[in-house]
């Protein structure tokens, strides 16, 4: 297969792929190789060492939610000793926004991709303030993380399973008509979301129904985590494929920005993580910043988020910039796309699909990098969210990542 | 006061209107001057002998669900007989989109704007298909109007009391940045509505809450009646100032066009009501269609609708054109509008308020006249909707109603 041929297969895969939600489990009995004492975390892969602030937080916080350890103390021995095995989620099948954390008894979203009988996962959205993906793990977190995973996911579990599943790629092509990007904007998503699952709801017989519909409607975010999964639903079919040059993910943990090549097998191609451009909520400023920090990157490369800026000028209010900016970053991504999106489309645009597939070839040879909308983490654990904004991939991951692809061609005859 | 003054007075009561959806009611209950026999209807007085097809199936509609007449046939019978007693919705702080029906065993949202100590009345949405508003009136359409005014209204006027109402303006605006323009697309806003009210419908003590819960999702219109309803209370104080050329309604009977402006009091300016320009649903064309038709250019008399059209981009592949076409309707109606309102923001022009308070001098002497965003109607009873569109007032009555101003001046000194 020529280069070209292999990216045309990979963007079709894409194209084929679906996105069903169609229940909740416990990570233990569903994510593939998540032993009893293994942290799932967002990006490439980083020693207990070298995590930033936020990311070490979420670790305490799990441990904690676990019953590993008793006191933050005690978590951070734990961590120090070598007793947990700390793993990027992205090689389970699993995506999670900033610091991504997942443990055994998180429960988990089931994102379907039935052609390709793929799936892929990730965890409950905790909403805004104090949250465990920003590194908090006070009291409320904990309260919090122990009601979702034992009484809203069964809950959601059931209702999802009554209704049949939702498809999130028809839900996630909607909301774009709708002011969303499916990043740092869920504002529509989620209300649908909500719209299409509150009649089952409704009716289970199992829980604090009233707290669960009101947490779900509390944060725009709360279908982010959906929207990742999905992504990662139907990205990971394309990955493998010798002589592609797409890139299946793109993801931070804090401290390095990684990339994978569909035809570079599963090695990541890293860079130290950039820096937000954003707005800051007030009393923080960049000093107080974490460099650029999860796996919801996954969204831009699926040809959302960023790259679908121009379907949610009202983002601006929250990252920065001007309606126009929106625009115009969605049409820089496409010199470094290999297509148009087939579903995702942008009324303001006329309709065009939204740019899908990074090929890092055209990264290099442009100099335009991907744009990421992203959030922004104190870069201590514990303070949470401090602000908003875009970020750009570092291009030095893209180059590597090229000379390695053609260090790997065959050599010609 | 100066006619300048006049309108800012007018358009100051806009701004500060609010709209608080705080319950739902028996129109007998509620309603002023609805005597037991009164059927209040869409747009400016019109007689039986000369009202359009589907308000005349509209009108046998209620005619059965109130049991008044067991049969089309008696219920034309009464209608002919001068039995019924017909008025415009408008002459009872009430509105309601297409044929506008309102009989006194219908329930009503009410929506209130505190400041003024006003409050406006609507029905519920009855969804697409075959509906009451278009002329429906089988089986299927008494069914639903019974199970929505006996059983869905107690349980919406439950949860809305227990929720201490809904800020409809501020739904509104948040709309705006998801799509809507709130007439021709409520997407957002009933995905919004929802959301809101989940958590207490879920625990409702009455009725079936999964039939609710899902009628209420079921069509991206649910949202239309109550927005109609906070416009038409926002609108009425602005009404009857001495001096003002502010049109505070613009309404459609199916056989004319009639507006109200504020200095001229209680008086309709009418003419005949103008065809749609539109898409129509597969097997139907401009013949089939009738005139304009309903009470929801009250959206667009609020500063909604056609003028926030710039908002929806998507809406064109419901009403036709192009997004560009949106955005270019938006930036005419500035042209022949007092202001730009407060609340109501439109991210795409960089969170511009919409145009707001249609000024007849201004459409007089530009010759633009007033954008609507609309349903078509099957010209015949019982056929239902056939298309949507973008229908043009016509300019006569904003001649007329100028004249009538002029003469209705105190001779100058």
């Amino acid at each position: 297969m020529t280069i070209g041929e292999a990216n045309r297969e990979a963007l079709r895969r894409i194209q084929a792929g679906t996105a069903t939600l169609v229940g909740l489990r416990p990570a233990r009995e569903v994510v593939p190789g998540l032993g009893e004492r293994t942290v799932l975390h967002a990006g490439p892969p980083v020693a207990w060492e070298r995590m930033c602030g936020p990311m070490r937080g979420a670790v305490i916080g799990a441990s904690l939610f676990e019953g590993w350890a008793q006191t933050p103390g005690e978590a951070i021995g734990l961590a120090e000793s070598g007793a947990l095995s700390f793993d990027p989620c992205h090689h389970h099948r699993a995506v999670g926004p900033m610091a991504g954390i997942v443990t055994p008894s998180m429960a988990v979203y089931l994102v379907r991709n039935e052609p390709f009988s793929a799936e892929a996962y990730a965890t409950i959205n905790m909403g805004q303030g104090k949250v465990l993906r920003m590194g908090a793990h006070d009291a409320s977190v904990l309260e919090r993380l122990q009601w979702m995973n034992r009484e809203l996911a069964p809950l959601l579990d059931d209702a999802l399973r009554r209704a049949g599943g939702v498809d999130v790629a028809s839900l996630i092509a909607r909301a774009l008509t709708m002011g969303d990007e499916a990043h740092n904007r869920n504002t529509a998503a989620t209300s649908l979301l909500i719209r299409a699952l509150a009649p089952k709801l409704a009716t289970t017989r199992q829980g604090d129904v009233e707290r669960a519909l009101a947490f779900m409607g509390a944060s725009d975010s709360f279908f982010l985590n959906v929207a990742m999964a999905a992504c990662k639903a139907t990205l990971d079919p394309a990955h493998g494929l010798s002589g592609s040059t797409l890139v299946t993910a793109m993801a931070r943990n804090g401290t390095e920005f990684g990339i994978r090549v569909s035809g570079t097998g599963d090695r990541w191609f890293t860079a130290p993580a950039p820096k937000v451009q954003g707005l800051y909520f007030p009393g923080y400023g960049p000093d107080d910043a974490n460099p650029d920090l999860g796996d919801s990157a996954i969204t831009e490369t699926a040809g959302l988020g960023a790259f679908a800026l121009a379907a949610a000028p009202a983002i601006v209010q929250f990252v920065g910039g001007t309606p126009r900016l929106a625009v115009e970053t969605t049409e820089r991504m496409y010199e470094i796309t290999l297509g148009e999106h087939e579903t995702f489309r942008i009324p303001a645009l006329d309709f065009r699909g939204t740019p899908l597939g990074i090929d890092v070839r055209k990264v290099v040879e442009t100099s335009i990098v991907p744009v990421i909308d992203t959030g922004i983490a104190h870069r201590q654990a514990g303070v949470g969210q401090i602000g908003a904004g875009l970020a750009e991939a570092p291009v030095s991951c893209f180059v590597e990542a090229l000379e390695a692809f053609v260090a790997g061609l065959p050599a010609r005859a």
